[in-house]
């Protein structure tokens, strides 16, 4: 059939709450405006642990592994005490990453007018800021080998891991990144530490093979990790498309994440290999984590999920009318003043996580 | 005797230029408040390296050695193209750090009033911001081995790093924070990325251990690297003393320039142990670079170098009000409207890295 499979997991802390919210979303569409997917929703964490000792039950693994897309809520909090770390690790974020071997993650940075009063940067910074940062992520130093704790023979302990990056590894992801910037303003700057690590010489090299081979026609520069940090802050507007390896592109998106105006806005696309039927898995998940301190008072952000969906009707549904009216949704919202608490300047009314959700409807 | 030997090298790109104005300074306080020191200027870089075939000649390291603190300006730059990688490596700047066992690197983050209309951050984030970072500089990915690039069987290159912490490295760095910040307002952020590397595992037990041993009265806390990046940028009012390993303290500190200001304005100070004698070998740097683009015209901004003098002053030179004197010549030439161009707000008249000096030596 022509239908496309989403898996829906919303995990654990505020996962759910902002995932349900993407739920209505997502049923919105299929009702509406009849976009062809089956929806499934399966159970992560610590529920599913006490239940059947895994974090990531069979059933969800299955829902997983033949959806094409998964819509993520959130992983991690204080109640994963309860969990083993063995047991954590066997059903983690990463080891998904790495089965689905998601290798390219988008993180759209567009800053919102709307937001400007509550966020730290000047209203002069974020004007205009609109980038994607590409970061590798199944490879680099998350998954190096080899990695571990070892006893010294005078008993000091020594922690080690390994960053590394190989010749495919590295031109995937730029290859992503030069595709992107031809659908937008035909920009890419690559972000490594080549005067320092060898991983980063070997980075910006096949980098800049790869664009002289393919894409001489986009414009290629380069910046050292810990001026891009500095430049992200000091002039946002200067990027277009941001590529870079797994553990800088998590540094550096959090620090952008400023530049939009707020965590909570952030979604994010993971993207697998294109198989031999043209198709590419797919996971969305808001930037933010799992919010242990705000868990169960249904006051999370739900944009964050909710912009995921986005990207989801985007990448993974080519609706890219659908996705323009969601955004366009999300906006109206924001200007008529609709503002969860993590963005609500002093004094405005705050709305729960399930009245953001009901702006968002209501503007559609 | 009582002087205290300065070796006084300006290095490459605008790094003679600022040291020129430095050094001014030094001499101030060596004739007019009766500072006990000698100076010893040394060159580095292309200059000396056309001459004798090293980029550090002997004479410059004898200088190095001798001294209690080394004023350094800057490495780096296009003209190093001239000189090859292994002359380069052979004299380099980590290899110094790495030489004396520089392993503190303490960079304070103040915002500065005065700065604020060219800043990207809001006045009222800027407003209060007092911290220091301090980087371990001597260990982590920037010196862990094996290290290289190899090529695998099947034709594809691989580069590949070790980061990798032990027990007193990671001690002998926190130490520093937790007496430091004994000094200020007890508070250290320690930043590691303990959810995904093992390095950081044995880092924040390290620390924790450490802390519970010996500084159990300073407030400590953790934070991962990305959520920390966010929330220098966010609200960087809330940090006293951040400690945390070598390339993440790279990063996060050219992210929090942009909350003090300028990159330009930025001193450091990377300290040694204490020598059986009660001395502690140093090195003080501005955190700017070598600036290729601005150099040999006479306009980068000093403030760096000059407050890196102050360091000096309180540091290794035991002299804290001469120090104080300093820093309020500096915040005296800058409220009286003193801007060298990176901190000048649009319209404003324009001096050049000389007229900065003379602005803080009549403050003087
Ligand atoms: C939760 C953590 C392992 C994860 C990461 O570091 O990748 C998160 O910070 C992210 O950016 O998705
Ligand atoms: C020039 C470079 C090797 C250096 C570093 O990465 O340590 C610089 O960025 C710094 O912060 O002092």
């Amino acid at each position: 059939s022509n239908m496309i499979k989403v898996a829906v997991v919303g995990g654990e802390g505020i996962g759910p709450e902002v995932t349900a919210q993407s739920r209505r979303i997502l049923d919105w569409f299929a009702a509406k405006r009849g976009v062809p997917m089956t929806l499934r929703e399966a159970q992560y964490g610590l529920i599913p642990y006490l239940a059947t000792g895994r974090v990531l039950p069979e059933d969800t693994a299955e829902a997983m592994d033949e959806a094409d897309a998964i819509l993520w809520g959130a992983t991690g909090g204080p109640e994963t005490k309860e969990v083993p770390a063995a047991a954590r690790k066997a059903g983690s974020l990463l080891g998904l990453r790495s089965k689905y071997d998601l290798y390219a993650n988008l993180r759209p940075i567009v800053a919102n007018p709307a937001l400007s009063a509550s966020a730290p940067l000047k209203p002069e910074v974020l004007d205009g800021v609109d980038f994607v940062i590409i970061r590798e992520l199944t490879s680099g130093i998350y998954f190096g080998e080899p990695r571990g704790i070892e006893t010294l023979p005078d008993g000091q302990r020594r922690g080690f891991n390994t960053e590394q990056y190989t010749t495919n590894q590295i031109r995937r992801v730029a290859r992503s990144a030069f595709e992107l910037a031809r659908t937008r303003r035909n920009k890419v700057c690559s972000v490594d530490k080549a005067n320092v690590l060898e991983t980063s010489v070997v980075w910006r090299e096949e980098v800049t093979a790869l664009h002289k081979e393919e894409f001489s026609d986009v414009e290629l520069s380069h910046l050292y990790v810990d001026n891009a940090a500095m430049q992200i802050v000091r002039e946002p507007r200067q990027f277009d498309v941001m590529v870079t390896g797994n553990i800088f592109g998590d540094i550096l998106s959090d620090c952008a994440a400023m530049a939009s105006g707020s965590l909570g806005m952030l979604p994010s696309a993971s993207l697998g290999p294109v198989d031999r039927y043209g198709r590419r898995k797919a996971l969305y998940e808001p930037v933010h984590g799992s919010a242990p301190d705000i868990a169960g008072k249904g006051i999370a952000n739900p944009l964050g999920s909710i912009l995921s969906v986005a990207m989801l009707l985007r990448l993974t549904l080519n609706r890219p009318a659908d996705a323009d009216l969601l955004e366009k949704a999300v906006q109206t919202a924001l200007a008529s003043g609709a503002r969860t608490v993590d963005i609500a300047e002093a004094g405005a009314k705050k709305l729960s996580t399930t009245e953001m959700g009901d702006a968002v409807l209501n503007a559609l």
